[in-house]
């Protein structure tokens, strides 16, 4: 368990597996960053598009303070959260769940979200942001952290995601 | 930004990409009507399988009537809304989050829902509705607007989707 | 509609759907089954990836008492709770509807969730349980039907799905 160690990319044709990341729920992006560096460790490209609430992942954290502009923007972005607060999708109500979550993970010595993030990064895992959420919300590429690649549009994404498996998470 | 405009698809082997459109929340609608007309606009096939919640999305509307039949598709129906109101999956119990999101893409200029739903419709996008679903919530084809193209069962949207990518959203 | 039938796989180059069943909810786990038994009965090789909230769905049930170790485990298994009280993931809050769907289906002659199982079985569905899940939840091997094929990393599951289209539901 944990974080994967590298692997060498095979030479020839690499396979590829690229995540459209939609959610912003702590359990869901555990998901995509563990089949992200999972895939990258055995020398799969990865590509992950965050895209609505995902965008919240790559967001450069301020405290509380919201980076996005405007009242409505301020207004989601309060909504939103950030990572060390993202809900978990059935259990939210609770509101405990995320505690529990990384307590469990840490216990178990699996990688938390912030090392698969870090293993991401690490692992080449290329890493991009949805041109028209970001207009939706008032985001701009100097709001996420440095490691996200580029902006893209959906064409472009499908573009750069042909040829390989895409998983809608 | 906005709907894109349509360049010709290519010759020969054309590229496909088939969305399983399973839930009605305006933000995950959102998604599979962007990603439809984002790929038809470069000239891929493209089609959606609406099934469950994602049928809302295509029906007929009549006021709040529900076109369903029997006592049970009527508390379906009235549990499933309008289009309208369709709710967005994280932030349903604020109840103000798909009139927020609306409004916001309409100030910046970004397609709403309802124009994407157009766009669809002129650059091809085709449009199936799941068998069995209709039949688990008493749904008949006349109750979906006309474009709908087909009502298909799981192993003949499997075979024309075939040769491209799959999600399900 | 019901149980499809079984037809003889084609020789050759077999076509392959692989699902990653991540959530618990009775809605996506219909779809999951129903997409499963859909293209096993027109010859697909289909795996069924169990992980996170999925992973419930292959749980040995006895009565309510959990099957995973330590007081964590223990909250997590009672949160998850069985495949008979599977939430349905939008109308949760109200607790009436897998009851609600679960009589449509009945009523409408369409195959329940358990029946579907079954069927996955005897179409030789292959299920194979998510290693880091069960590590987080506490979960081994003997916590599950014995129809569980085998525990895989995220690693070996996209080595065998490979060449195929992959869902993540």
């Amino acid at each position: 368990m944990g974080i994967p160690e590298t692997i060498p990319a095979p030479s020839g044709s690499q396979k590829k597996l690229s995540l459209i990341c939609f959610s912003g729920d702590f359990d869901k992006l555990t998901a995509t960053f563990t089949l992200a560096t999972g895939a990258a460790a055995v020398g799969y490209e990865v590509n992950i598009f965050f895209t609505f609430w995902g965008l919240d992942a790559i967001k450069v954290k301020q405290g509380h303070a919201f980076v996005g502009k405007g009242f409505l923007g301020k207004l989601f972005g309060f909504m939103m959260g950030g990572l060390r607060n993202a809900p978990v999708s059935r259990l939210n109500f609770l509101g405990i769940s995320p505690k529990i979550f990384r307590y469990l993970m840490r216990k178990k010595n699996v990688a938390t979200l912030e090392e698969l993030v870090e293993a991401a990064k690490e692992l080449q895992v290329n890493l991009y942001a949805c041109e028209m959420a970001m207009h939706i919300l008032g985001l701009q590429k100097s709001d996420f952290v440095h490691e996200v690649k580029d902006v893209l549009g959906v064409a472009t994404f499908l573009e750069l995601s042909e040829g390989g498996r895409t998983l809608f998470i």
